[in-house]
């Protein structure tokens, strides 16, 4: 929407981006580690120390009893047996001949001495005890500088503080640490459509959270994050913005976004006016239009990171530019994220001229480690959320086959991924009801979810990519649900069919049906725009099972090519006017505010490989249908049946003894 | 010390201890996740959803441009091909017959519009737009709810909140979130001997730092931690701030220490005058002296913790007991501590009785995954600093071999175990320096040392247990230093040796060298007491040597069986009056300030097999020996030459072509 387009944005690879911008922080003198500052020891935890500790004193700082018990002189208890107990008497070398004094755990030994007798071993006399064993030098006595011996060193520099660290800073006698600053990153978010969390909402209006996310990313990595009033679109007040905040001594500037080439992308312009324009545009996604530079305001460098504005793209922006900005600043680079080998359950295409940070979610499956990659768009930050971790597409490659084996960089622990139940097929909000129980009731669970239909899930458990698929199949021909597509599609696989719910589908319509659909039917209508489910769905073979049943062609039904993958969604594109029907379930309709034409009653079922009836991730989940809470909360959801969850609704491919 | 110790004091099973102290918590309803708060979304980084997280509104909440462009009807672009473009006019569909209308990404496209045409593929006219290809519905329009539908689930409850979870919440119209409260925890250090880092010392008195450590630990799980003024070992005054701080409502107090049975112990009775002592004595190691009680103090039953004195097991106490109680309160355990398998260097004998948490190091050596355990005392916080991780022994086992293959709970990340370069053998002070420096110029690499002596060392490098052996054995036989010895102690292993640094060694002695020590022959002195060093110690055999070319037998030697590990180790034996002198280096002697009696000029090599030359950590530590810095920081040693640093002093065991 500008002539600057072409001016502006223009991509270079992520290396010579990346080695731009360290250029114009090393002519500016910021490409090292921050200055440091001296803190209290208690103060420390997760900092990074600037200096080495070396120790100040010794630990112990003089020769300490390791026991309650008695000094002694070792040489005085030579010949100390048994059946000739010596007497040892309670005093010092110049009051009496074999000396012993009393002595705590962590109290001084007395010069004298050299040697500690435990109190469980002598006996008390009137003026002194008796002891049976001879000891020898040092024994039960902790010697000055057992633990740290003044001047050693005790951490080094580049060193993130943990509990036990500040232990031994404050051990070795000091009252102070000397750590690395926390970098001070101003966050401004600009945009005249923003409106905050939990404001009302008009179209057109973006609830603004990069500023969150961009922060919290920046305080993860050691940072310090100062969230800035969003400004509007408005090339000047973005430019006070950015130069009033650069002049009080900020490390870094994020400004989130307006940073591509658009009629209201200021980002760039204001850069350019306040310094240097380093890079506009970076082939990396998602995230490309990126700019990097470097302020000039009151005497001082100050770089300049403009971060786009959709929310994959700002988040992992933070990743790829912000993060080791601030290592380098700290001194350290944090430990190395896990990593995973696994095998793409999706073939992937890259571009070739990009590098590409994929999100994928990672699941074991009877031994195999599966990575599923997530939808790419850069708007759902959703994606992030699921994400196990990210596969890097480098530059030049075009990406990968099914199968191949990838490596992946966890956001999750790896032991997670042992927990995970992984749940292919047909989606249904109780499937969302049992994620949220199993994390209640096992922590050390979790279900990972992925929406493909009823057959794709049952091609999935084919194929070994999941535990359980749930499925929705009706079979025209005797009116069963599920158990011939079972055999159609996972052949050979022993499967128990468990059901999950009873639940009634039929036409979601906007509030007052005010086209007056009664029935497929009226899907044939000229005037009536419906909005159709996924190939495979389970829906969407009911659809058309019932369009045939009433003579309907396809090509009939308007708006049958356009696709949703859940219910919700299909009640969204009613709801947003996109459509004036759609077929889903009650729940779906009641959730949105939307009304209801009921067509049919339907079987949910859970389809489990009985391999995997075993594990423990697996057993956790399915006992939750036996579940009251579990049970009464879906029973609560409208249009939903539990009379028959968690029964056995048939077990196919079993051989002769198998069936348990 | 007293009267109670049978009383009292009575090691149980921990299984049992930790039984018997849920049980207690049951009783008084307060095993279950804690409580929820709701806080500002952009405050809840690092906490723990309390409850699940449901979609308030859709995300988009409108059908939204996917870029900038031109929203149009796709029917009114059919039959548009580069040969024959067709215009579309800007306006509505009231005004005009094929609309379009300017949208930017991110803006709402108008109710008659279902796809845009982007910028770039039209060509604008006086009245309106040519495009020359058609587009099908919904491209480039991001439908509403493609991220998140109202109702959805976004995230469950008991999930640990990062970055991109908070822009979730916020992008579904949060702007709070329930979290679980942060579990307060009290921590009371007691004892009469208690100073603060940082203030002068008197023997006897003890830097008060465990409660630095305890509160960091809590901290570090989640919990929030309230250090109370420390308080003498007074019964009535533990009492009272005991009482006091419960009544206040702390979720769980920490008393540190006196919870053994000494005369200065009082915790067990202070617990026991203000609710239930339920545990008090725990057979695990280290850590025995536990108190496990329950508070009944104004109306409120608050579990109480008596923590015992002893750093190392003050610390793991906190692991032992704290942290599960904390991880139940925030409802959600710990991702658990990543694991690695390796094989024990030692042989390790445990008490049958006992839980052991034994401290290991962990290093990777030509393909090989080495444990090492740390000393076992209870005092030394820093082999807790130094420890990668804890190898349980469990109860009935009676320890490991050397060889056997055991798990180590990783305190580290295991991709930093690559990056170490293991040191074993003689210890030096330049090599404090140089893991200082490695941490400063290259913060992925660190040297993990162990001081064994000189001949260990080599032993080490024979059985593959190290990168590098630090040495310096004089051979008397040529007056050349170690070469024979790696013949000997490392044969058949093609070894470079490297020089460190010349150094001088001699007799340190107390200032003014008050017994007037002029050489070895004063050692046979009946009235000079000398602390050695441990076998195979380069220093020992200098001055077995010595001892010989004397004429002096090791038995005329008083105190020759004493014995240190390091030369600050031998100069704080003579600083602290246990001996009169001992062999060391007279920067060992400066360093704490103490008078040296030159004998000797010694070289101190690093032996090198070959086949770890090409590590990467390996040759960056051994690039610093060329480093002007590190190799100015060791001139400025006292009794320190680096004429010949980095200059290779021979190569043993090669075959022919082999040498470089």
């Amino acid at each position: 929407m500008t002539q600057d387009r072409s001016i502006y944005l223009h991509d270079i690879p992520l290396d010579q981006a990346w080695a731009r911008f360290v250029e114009a922080l090393q002519a500016a003198g910021l490409w090292q580690p921050i200055v440091a500052e001296e803190i209290p020891v208690a103060e420390a935890l997760g900092r990074i120390t600037a200096e080495p500790v070396w120790a100040e004193v010794s630990a112990p700082h003089y020769h300490a009893s390791a026991m309650d018990g008695y000094a002694v002189r070792s040489e005085d208890t030579l010949g100390a047996t048994e059946t000739a107990p010596l007497l040892l008497q309670l005093g010092t070398p110049e009051t009496v001949v074999r000396p012993a004094q009393p002595v705590n755990t962590g109290q001084p030994i007395p010069p004298w001495a050299d040697a500690v007798i435990m109190i469980e071993h002598v006996q008390p006399t009137a003026d002194g005890i008796l002891i049976r064993a001879a000891t020898t030098p040092w024994h039960h006595v902790r010697p000055m500088g057992e633990d740290m011996v003044a001047t050693e060193l005790v951490l080094p520099a580049n060193h993130r503080l943990r509990p036990v660290d500040l232990g031994a800073i404050a051990g070795c006698g000091h009252a102070t640490v000397k750590v690395r600053r926390r970098p001070l990153v101003a966050v401004l978010a600009t945009g005249t459509e923003l409106v905050r969390p939990g404001d009302p909402l008009q179209p057109g209006n973006v609830i603004e959270y990069n500023s969150i996310v961009l922060a919290a990313e920046v305080e993860s990595w050691g940072g310090r994050a100062l969230r800035l009033e969003p400004v509007p679109d408005d090339r000047a007040r973005i430019r006070t913005a950015v130069a009033d905040v650069a002049a009080t001594g900020v490390d870094l500037v994020l400004i989130n976004a307006g940073s591509s080439a658009g009629s209201e992308d200021h980002t760039a312009a204001v850069v350019e006016s306040l310094g240097e324009l380093l890079v506009h545009g970076v082939a990396v996604r998602p995230g490309h239009p990126v700019i990097l530079g470097m302020l000039d305001v009151g005497g001082r460098r100050t770089p300049v990171i403009g971060v786009p504005g959709y929310p994959v793209s700002a988040a992992l922006t933070g990743e790829i530019f912000v993060k080791p900005l601030l290592e380098r600043w700290l001194g350290r680079p944090a430990d190395p994220a896990p990593t995973v080998e696994g095998e793409l359950t999706r073939k992937v295409l890259s571009p070739t001229g990009d590098d590409e940070f994929l999100r994928v979610t990672v699941g074991r499956v009877g031994g195999r480690t599966l990575v599923t990659p997530l939808g790419r768009g850069a708007g759902t930050i959703t994606s992030l959320v699921r994400a196990d971790g990210i596969v890097r597409i480098p530059r030049f490659s075009e990406g990968h086959n099914q199968g191949d084996r990838v490596t992946v960089y966890l956001y999750t622990s790896p032991a997670r991924l042992d927990g995970t139940v992984v749940i292919i097929g047909s989606h249904d909000l109780t499937l969302d009801l049992l994620a949220q129980f199993l994390a209640e009731r096992h922590p050390e669970f979790r279900i990972s979810s992925a929406n493909v239909g009823s057959v794709g899930g049952l091609l999935a458990l084919k194929r070994g990519h999941a535990h359980l698929a749930g499925c929705h199949l009706l079979d025209p021909a005797t009116g069963q649900y599920n158990v011939a597509y079972v055999q159609q599609y996972a052949p050979g696989i022993p499967i128990r069919l468990i059901t999950l719910v009873g639940r009634e589908q039929g036409l979601i319509v906007p509030p007052g049906n005010p086209k007056g659909i009664r029935g497929v039917a009226d899907l044939a209508r000229p005037d009536v725009v419906y909005v159709n489910r996924q190939r495979g769905a389970g829906t969407r073979l009911l659809l058309d099972h019932l369009l045939a049943q009433a003579g309907i062609a396809p090509e009939q039904v308007r708006g049958y090519e356009r696709e949703q993958i859940t219910h919700l969604a299909v009640a969204a594109a009613v709801k947003g006017g996109a459509a004036d029907c759609g077929m889903g379930v009650l729940a779906a309709a009641r959730a949105l505010d939307l009304d209801f034409v009921p067509l049919a009653s339907e079987r949910y079922d859970l389809a489990l490989p009985l391999e995997h009836a075993d594990a423990p991730p697996v057993q956790a989940a399915l006992a939750l249908l036996h579940d009251d809470g579990f049970r009464a909360a879906v029973a609560a959801l409208p249009g939903y049946d539990v009379a028959h969850m968690g029964e056995t609704a048939g077990e196919i491919g079993l051989v002769e003894g198998q069936a348990e």
